[in-house]
């Protein structure tokens, strides 16, 4: 007889009734051909003295398992394996349940090669972190959470409004948010639509993700900066396109190259960030914009108008994004609240011709359906309530003061090993090292000493390493700020003694 | 002179500065062409008494129009639309501004006809609808909302937490709800896993989505039943997979069919819905889960294991999920809060090999980089105080109630047009209507009434209109059962007499 004892492990503290917990224990045994068909399982009362628990609950344990057909009860003969499961290959079990060092696994999930150039994922060691230059996120710490998290139990506990918590029936998202978009492109940039032309959507990657999965044919061909946005690139190409690249210089794309471009071939789509280029931080000016609408037009390309951080403008206000000089509908205009409220609430928006839109909300259906439509109607709240405008208000000053100080630091302690613009907007700057410091090292002392940066690398037309990435300077206060420079400091030190 | 007054419009009551409302109004004289390049602007004195605001506000709108680089102000000579601004085509003003209307926007964003068998979206339109017999919801009114609200904001307004409303480090969801996970696969399904195992995502639906992006190459071929789960075959359709299906009888999934399929040509996955089939509601019985496994192992196909409904069991515990019997790592398993907590959440998980759910984490970056990590954490503590679970016990109790009426009155006011069986889980029946009530018209006239019934069409294998639907009895209190049955009924009577 098999030690039962031994095998079968139950506990007693759990929530799962005993039966429940030894029934489980025996389908383990049944499935990993410990106990094999047919064979005849202990008597009640046996069992129950094995096992030190009583007969009733073994009596409850067999007649579970027989309603789920894994046993037979046989009357005056006993409890029998079922004789019509099929018998699984005999594992020692304790090495059969550590399914991540099962041999067949590797083989069977031999993934397509599609997906070879994106990065493979570790989970990430941030145990010795202690100050993040990121690629310009906001200081959430500062953001409107209090507010928020009361609008959203505002939403949850009015009981007629609890229906909410269901599918919601359209996939464009809650109408109070996109009522108050409506409001606030038109008042914040010019951009005039009707509710129609919303979708909400999870974060702007998720919008990329929907946008080009409409919009591309496997091939179609779409143009964006060299050098641009690393991750749309990689959307675009998960999206079956193929990307053509034109120089950026300090105006932004090279519409000259573009329309070289465009009298060759059909072009799909310009993705473009006209307000802060992604990395340079360069903005389109006035002449290009109108240019690139009037180049859409002429070569009927579609234009992905990436705005991530319209919001933050230090000096005079912007330019109007192109979506509100477009009277022809070729742009797409895509919005986020990761820089605005924080990146954690995953919400974007897209703003586009009412048919695209309809598109969007097709494919939605397909993707995730749609948002948390209470946390949107949250966000609405604060939207309605003037809690965002303050809070806009009150970030851009703490952002001007942090970039300023930045900037200085930037000068002062490192303007020997570095060249940079100070950005006039955004919540970054694009900073390029002096050969003598090549990042991937600095990256690696940078981490011993606390301090992490990006890592993303950047290449010239030629594939030479610009050796330059891009520093957030809003999500550190301005002590942490001195902190965060003085360790760079060091970084580079400790690589200079290293020589 | 253009007519200043009348086309330019500033708002008092908005919140944007006058002088900027003004720019931006010129702008958009512009870029419509209705101020051509290099025209002169009134000067500042004069423009103001046109407009009747003063003249200070048009100096600084004008020179914001020039540092934004929309015009030149000449010393001495006045201010002169910018001369390399492109000259947009001429359009009245107002009809430009509406977007939908355009005659170029349709042939622009000429999709491609890739979706072409996806429903195509309309807004809908509820007002007269009443009652809802959806597809086998939960009923969202006695969920734990207020919990919900007070665990987020419990998350949010800590301090030194706030950090989780920036981006995540960890693409696979927040800690302390995978930790959750764990132990709850394990006390409520015997499913033995690692955090490593676990991958947080927006619903099970965007679970699929990326399971398939990453397993399926184009052409790859997966396995469903005949009937299955209209969206998820179409997911498995967008990510490139081609369908072939196999019948479903009362106990599931027709194997002896699958190993036919799986011996003449290369089966890449199974999708199948052991605890509940999607539409019909059979259990795939013990044995044949067993074999399904082995035959996983022995064809080497992934099985993806959709469990949309565990908790919910009426009579004996449920047969055990394939997972916590699968000793090789074939099975990729999905799980939803949806029916458990609320659809609205969108959130769901994936159990997986390890490197399987490195892949997922890897391509999520690319989709929507991650959930909203404070709403996973709040879920997490709503696990770790048993407010799950006990909602579950009382939700359980609760729809048990509503199946038993539910089917009493199918039986007593529908019985003889229509033929079901009463289900030993989840939230919805499987129910035949007689050829004479055809389902399309039977649908309109419920409309009609108020009711709205489910509109997807199941066919047999020729093609034949099984005249059948899913009825959700769970979202519906007692009270609203009888008067949506009764509206059916009446529905029905109103078909009859047409005749």
């Amino acid at each position: 007889m098999l030690p039962f004892k031994s095998i079968i492990k139950l506990d007693r503290k759990s929530n799962a009734p005993l039966y429940i917990q030894l029934s489980n224990e025996i389908i383990k045994l049944i499935t990993a051909g410990v106990i094999t068909v047919e064979t005849k399982l202990p008597g009640s009362r046996k069992m129950g003295e094995l096992l030190g628990i009583s007969r009733r609950t073994i009596i409850l344990a067999y007649e579970e398992l027989e309603a789920q057909g894994w046993i037979d009860i046989k009357p005056n003969q006993g409890a029998y394996v079922h004789a019509d499961i099929p018998i699984a290959k005999k594992y020692p079990l304790e090495q059969s349940l550590q399914r991540k060092d099962n041999p067949l696994q590797e083989s069977l999930f031999n993934y397509s090669h599609e997906f070879d150039y994106l990065e493979h994922y570790t989970p990430p060691d941030f145990s010795k972190i202690k100050y993040i230059f990121d690629t310009g996120y906001p200081d959430v710490r500062i953001g409107p959470m209090k507010e928020l998290s009361n609008s959203f139990y505002r939403v949850l506990t009015r009981r007629h409004a609890r229906q909410i918590m269901n599918y919601a029936s359209d996939f464009r998202g809650h109408i109070l948010l996109r009522e108050e978009l409506v409001q606030y492109l038109s008042q914040t940039r010019g951009i005039k639509v009707s509710l129609d032309n919303i979708i909400i959507t999870r974060g702007s990657l998720m919008a990329f993700t929907a946008i080009f999965q409409i919009l591309l044919d496997h091939g179609d061909k779409v143009v964006v900066g060299d050098v641009s946005f690393k991750v749309a690139n990689n959307i675009i190409k998960i999206a079956g396109g193929e990307i053509l690249t034109v120089p950026v210089d300090e105006y932004g794309l090279d519409l000259d190259a573009l329309e070289i471009l465009c009298s060759k071939q059909k072009i799909r789509a310009v993705f473009v960030m006209p307000h802060h280029h992604h990395p340079t931080t360069v903005t389109l000016s006035a002449d290009r914009r109108m240019r690139l609408l009037l180049l859409a037009q002429k070569y009927r390309f579609a234009i992905i108008e990436d705005d991530y951080d319209y919001d933050f403008h230090y000096s005079h206000s912007p330019i109007l994004p192109m979506a509100s000089t477009d009277h022809e509908g070729v742009v797409i205009y895509v919005g986020s609240f990761s820089k605005t409220i924080a990146p954690g609430l995953r919400m974007g928006f897209i703003v586009a011709p009412t048919d695209f839109i309809n598109e969007l909300a097709r494919l939605s259906r397909f993707m995730d359906v749609h948002g948390n439509t209470a946390l949107e109607k949250a966000i609405g709240y604060l939207f309605q309530e003037g809690i965002i405008r303050r809070h806009l208000k009150k970030s851009l000053k703490e952002y001007r003061n942090r970039r300023d100080l930045f900037c200085e630091l930037l000068q002062n302690k490192l303007g020997d090993h570095i060249s940079f613009k100070i950005p006039e907007g955004g919540l970054a700057t694009w900073v390029h090292f002096k050969e003598n410091i090549p990042l991937p090292l600095l990256r690696e002392k940078a981490i011993q000493n606390g301090l992490l940066i990006s890592r993303t690398v950047f290449q010239d037309l030629n594939g030479k390493d610009l050796n330059a990435i891009r520093m957030g300077f809003a999500s550190l206060n301005e002590e942490e700020l001195v902190k965060a420079i003085g360790l760079l400091r060091k970084s580079i030190n400790d690589l200079e003694e290293q020589r």
